[in-house]
């Protein structure tokens, strides 16, 4: 394979003129509850709003649109059960191509299907990501169809880095912009892009998780980063840093109760940064949401926690009296305190804990955690005991 | 009072005038997953993305821009628990006026919070809305403050009516917009804008719940319709339909796992009425959603029975022996089902169904119905009893 050069910003510029009428242009929102807590003005790049649910399209439209005739006859591949799966399936399916994308067995069915919605052949090989890809340059080597690669190549970076062009002009007053890393071709096609338009900002790489560990931000966390966006990274950011888990889920939680918008683990890792005071500088600053691709059962329990943890969403079991009026009296009670009850199991059959007994679990909406301190102090006062869930 | 007249086209472009720069123009997308449901191609207007997380800040800067300056002096004063208390807030604050905010005791948490955070004073008056109402008439009528009705006032419909401007631009070629009707502020404007400059669309009203019964689109539901905005309606709709709290929380839970965007229950009205079949006509259709102030507990509760509805949650109850290993069977047997448990809850202590049982709750992530059934079934057949929630 040839060496591979970085971008230049004629290469983002040329891109644009191939993703427009395909990609969104995405919305650039002010958030004023996150610009309250991060205590400067915060912007919100919605690229979770882009088709098919990620920033992964502008890089699969640039790259499917430079193929030649013989290279568009004989189909494209992509190994992913993600983001970059789904954006090759659609750039296909809008350029007239054949896509095979190859997933894992255990891919999650909602990205299997969205996949094959847009019209691509998917085919599930082996237990892992690695097996996948072993599986899709095999048949790349006998097919001669086109791997893509989701960062590791130059068309692809260019075609993200026509968001950065976006940015330059939608956000001429930002001081600093905050980028997921995963693979790193999103960070660096943005990072060539502002660059060059605007050389005085600041840029901030974010990552999620630990080597070897799961996250969240799945969609970051790359086992094999690329050696030419790694080498851009290095070169254009000022300052890349860390987000956990914890901070993931309540940035996750924030943008869907404020800005009314579904992102993704990776998509909110940016967020994460700022309002953890990860990110430094002072001046107006410009969060990416990469992607809404968020399962929508793992998005239940993100903002079950999220909610936990503030405070506003009391879990706790107690026993009540095995006679008619004692669920009543506990129900009384906590609407007394201005607790909202919003379920109430009732595990009654085949308790052993004393026949005179009864267990039930409650979920509580409380206003904060003193809230949920004086709930849970008021109910001990009355005899009730009290077993908390978070 | 005096009788009030409907606006006009010239009014809402008037009102477009006093709106710009202050309330935000909402993205417009077509979405692939609900157009193929729908088997017509479907338009998003997303209000709910406006700022405050509702049109209703459009009607609300109408309507204060307009006030003179002994009664910008006096300040406004607002009934509502709900989107248009927040909006009088926020554009009170946008023109640098003093705004009250009644509503009543058992008024949510979070939205007396919202609403003080725009800057408004809030008073908790009363059981009901009626008592909130009634207090704020009684403060107005003492202060000389003007009391901003949420929907039965000209200036307000002419605001809403900007989005219909916007829709005609956005928009050349949709033959029916389906539009909530709540107090019919909102639909009313829309409705007078469009039929003036799109003659030939068709105009569809939709409302959510029963006279006298909660629903879910607690936004849509209204005590007293305003007698100018019934009229308006009665004029220009072309049809008026009912959705039910089921094919809201479906719609709820789509828009955000298709759309990735967040919408509340009258927000989501218009799409179940489309996807309901309910709408008529042929053409392309565009369903506005008019906000996303939902709560996020509500949010989840909807999430888990719309994805349970769709067989996509399985969530049940069964035995196992008290022995190690007898639980990482039942996993297995899940597992090889391509079931993917999220959660297991184990109820061991104080169980007394069988001393050699215990009993354990999983939820599991499912493809469709058909497979829940397959996964039950095959759990049945190695003897275990399984007890589905719904």
């Amino acid at each position: 394979m040839a060496t591979k050069t970085a971008p230049t910003l004629a290469d983002v510029e040329a891109a644009r003129g191939r993703v427009t009428g395909h990609a969104r242009i995405t919305p650039v929102y002010g958030s004023e509850t996150l610009s309250r807590r991060a205590q400067r003005k915060v912007w919100l790049k919605a690229e979770n709003l882009q088709r098919t649910g990620s920033f992964k399209v502008r890089g699969a439209v640039n790259k499917l649109s430079q193929l030649g005739d013989d290279e568009r006859a004989a189909g494209v591949i992509a190994a992913s059960a993600g983001n970059h799966g789904q954006a090759v399936a659609w750039a296909a399916r809008e350029l007239g191509i054949k896509a095979t994308v190859f997933m894992p067995q255990d891919a999650p069915m909602a990205k299997v299907e969205a996949t094959r919605n847009y019209g691509a052949e998917t085919v599930l090989a082996g237990v892992g990501f690695d097996d996948a890809l072993a599986a899709a340059t095999d048949r790349a080597r006998e097919t001669s169809a086109t791997f893509v690669h989701a960062f590791e190549d130059e068309a692809v970076i260019a075609g993200q880095g026509t968001i950065g062009l976006e940015l330059a002009e939608e956000l001429r007053d930002v001081e600093t912009f905050v980028l997921p890393v995963g693979g790193g071709g999103l960070a660096s096609g943005i990072a060539i892009a502002l660059r060059a338009l605007r050389p005085g900002v600041r840029l901030v790489g974010v990552q999620a998780g630990k080597t070897g560990r799961g996250t969240i931000a799945d969609g970051i966390m790359v086992k094999y980063p690329g050696e030419l966006t790694m080498s851009i990274l290095d070169d254009l950011l000022d300052d890349l840093v860390h987000v956990d888990d914890e901070s993931i889920s309540e940035a996750i939680t924030l943008l869907l109760e404020r800005a009314k918008l579904v992102v993704e683990g990776a998509g909110a890792a940016s967020t994460a940064a700022v309002l953890d005071g990860a990110v430094g500088g002072s001046g107006d600053v410009c969060v990416l949401l990469s992607g809404g691709n968020i399962d929508p059962t793992m998005l239940i329990s993100v903002m079950r926690h999220g909610l936990t943890l503030a405070g506003r969403y009391l879990v706790f079991r107690t026993r009540i009296a095995d006679r008619p009026g004692s669920l009543v009296e506990l129900l009384e009670l906590i609407a007394a305190e201005r607790g909202n009850v919003v379920s109430v199991e009732h595990h009654r059959e085949g308790m052993a804990i004393d026949v005179v007994e009864t267990e039930v679990s409650l979920t509580v909406i409380t206003r904060d955690e003193p809230h949920c301190n004086h709930l849970i102090g008021a109910l001990e006062s009355r005899g009730y005991v009290v077993a908390r869930f978070r």
